[in-house]
């Protein structure tokens, strides 16, 4: 591989930072439910993961060029959560469909703001260990997408063949820890990932991106242009009236993530490689992994219960003679799951809307 | 085996029950608590077990002839349970020195009652399938105890090899299913368990045994005058110091069982066989056994959990990829135990105890 290009002292753009705080996952019921989604949750120390995507762009982005895109059922939660915030900056989605539109509609103001401006997306709900290290990966990518209008994703060092992750392939060098992405590949299976890794030639796809505003509305428009098309017709009605006008163009807009709407299909995408002890968080067995056995509130008595990770709501738990259980003590309901089954806690949501118990979702 | 002799008309003897309700028992945590022991608990249908031996017992004794002998921490719920009993019918301990105490202290109180009687032990916290084939096994008991001045032991027809019960090893017959003892035999090991149920011989120890008062504190003054001195002593007391004289009484005795101390050395002691659905619930996994997967008041999801069994309170439980598991579920606190490893919630409460969380016993 040979050695890209080196930089020329980037122009100088603004900074903006989109947070996607859109999900409204069942992976970590019984702690989520509909009106506190993931993101909204303390399952790591006393900010929720919202609030410490906040606190971790601080240095990096003013806080009034923060934008969060999420459901309309959330947006008091978020503004509560994040009372720094000017309430302009919280972009308010009367439905979710996945993450094009979020970056569309973000992107479209963004721009009405600050024409020429640099975006970083970064998802609400990941947990990262070195936040300094987080920044100086995210100023890189912003600083290369200042230079030139592409996209600029964040890929991670895989630290373990994963398969509840996609995978960046590397091309070429771009600088230090640049490179041009070959291709975006799906969750692999798991012999499949440990050849990725084994490579060196794979990263972790994050999720994070970098990119000019006008770079990524043109990818929309040029990809997805059913989405742009009536978001940006939205725009231009009466202030007024525009709540409804955008009610009205949402529910006409497809459901598409960014990933495989744009990212896939843009040319020229560069990544750079963070190494910032990054985790999307997925699921109980993953939290588990990041924040240990004990929620240190919750009094714990293991007799003979090695693997275990409990998290409760201060009531004692006791474990007596099994193996993996992971342990979500709540005030209403409870959830008692192996820990290498922890994807499967969806269906406990499915049974439970199946069976009509709606004060549980 | 020769038939032993057919049974002439019993004399005419005042029938009583005694109710042992002095356990303490810790392997119901965290249900049962020092102040709400196991016999006090609903832990099967709307009555305790400790209502549901006396309503079993309703028909076979009159009302005011059942006594019930209890530790001084628990005299005030026995008698919230059973407001249907004379005041005076609740015996109570001012320390647990195990049974033997418990029987001579319910033996002076029949004899001196009424002299002449006959009475049938039956401890609090047991389980019976049949109550009416129970009360014909006992009506069988009492009238041969009222007959002759022996010790008649209850036994139960083995239905499988049982480690955790006690065994009689039956003798000559006595009678269409009663027998002479030849012996009573600790809990065995799970191949000498096979061999006694295979055999035919041996019957479960249900603790349950009729005997006259008078015969009973004969055995007790040959075998036990540790514990018959001290209780007769106080018993003689003038009534308005027979509180204290008891008491001071009480720290004197030795802790122990009428079993050991009274049954295994009484000469010419007699079973009478039974079969009535009979469980000393010494176990929540025994207990799952008899109740069954679900308590009906509890909403349970398993998402692949063969095996399970939730004693809950009122709370949704979840169950994802976990076998064999016992949840039980209070306000409190939470256990989470393997089926199999029940005997070990002791372990629990012993940790609760040395870590000093006095609030979760």
């Amino acid at each position: 591989m040979s050695r890209g290009p080196t930089l020329r002292p980037p122009p100088r753009r603004e900074r903006y930072a989109v947070i996607l705080a859109g999900g409204s996952g069942t992976r970590f019921w019984p702690r989520s439910r509909r009106r506190v989604p993931k993101q909204l949750l303390r399952v790591l120390g006393r900010r929720s993961l919202l609030q410490a995507t906040a606190d971790r762009l601080r240095g990096l982005v003013p806080s009034e060029h923060v934008l969060v895109v999420t459901h309309r059922d959330h947006a008091a939660g978020v503004r509560r959560q994040l009372p720094e915030l000017p309430h302009a900056n919280v972009l308010v989605e009367p439905v979710g469909r996945n993450t094009a539109p979020c970056l569309a509609l973000a992107a479209l103001e963004v721009e009405r703001r600050t024409a020429g401006a640099v975006l970083v997306s970064v998802p609400a709900d990941h947990a990262i260990a070195d936040a300094g290290e987080f920044r100086a990966t995210l100023l890189e990518a912003l600083t290369r997408a200042a230079h030139e209008p592409v996209v600029v994703a964040v890929g991670i060092r895989p630290t373990a063949a994963e398969t509840g992750y996609g995978y960046i392939r590397l091309g070429g060098h771009r600088g230090r820890r640049a490179y041009r992405v070959r291709a975006f590949v799906e969750k692999p299976t798991q012999a499949r990932a440990r050849r990725f890794v084994a490579s060196g030639e794979y990263l972790w796809n994050s999720g994070i991106f970098a990119c000019q505003a006008g770079a990524l509305l043109g990818l929309l428009d040029r990809f997805l242009p059913e989405v742009t098309g009536p978001l940006r017709e939205a725009a231009r009605a009466p202030r007024r009236t525009r709540h409804a006008a955008l009610a009205r163009a949402y529910v006409r807009l497809p459901s598409v993530s960014i990933d495989y709407g744009v990212m896939e299909k843009a040319p020229d995408t560069v990544v750079v490689a963070g190494a910032f002890g990054w985790s999307d968080v997925g699921s109980w067995a993953a939290l588990a992994d990041i924040a240990g056995a004990a929620d240190g509130r919750t009094p714990v008595i293991p007799v003979d219960a090695p693997g275990h990770a409990v998290f409760g709501s201060g009531r004692l738990v006791a474990l007596v003679g099994v193996q993996d259980l992971i342990v979500v003590d709540t005030a209403d309901a409870l959830l008692v799951c192996h820990r290498g089954r922890t994807q499967e806690v969806r269906r406990v949501v499915e049974e439970i809307g199946r069976r009509g118990l709606v004060e549980y979702l």
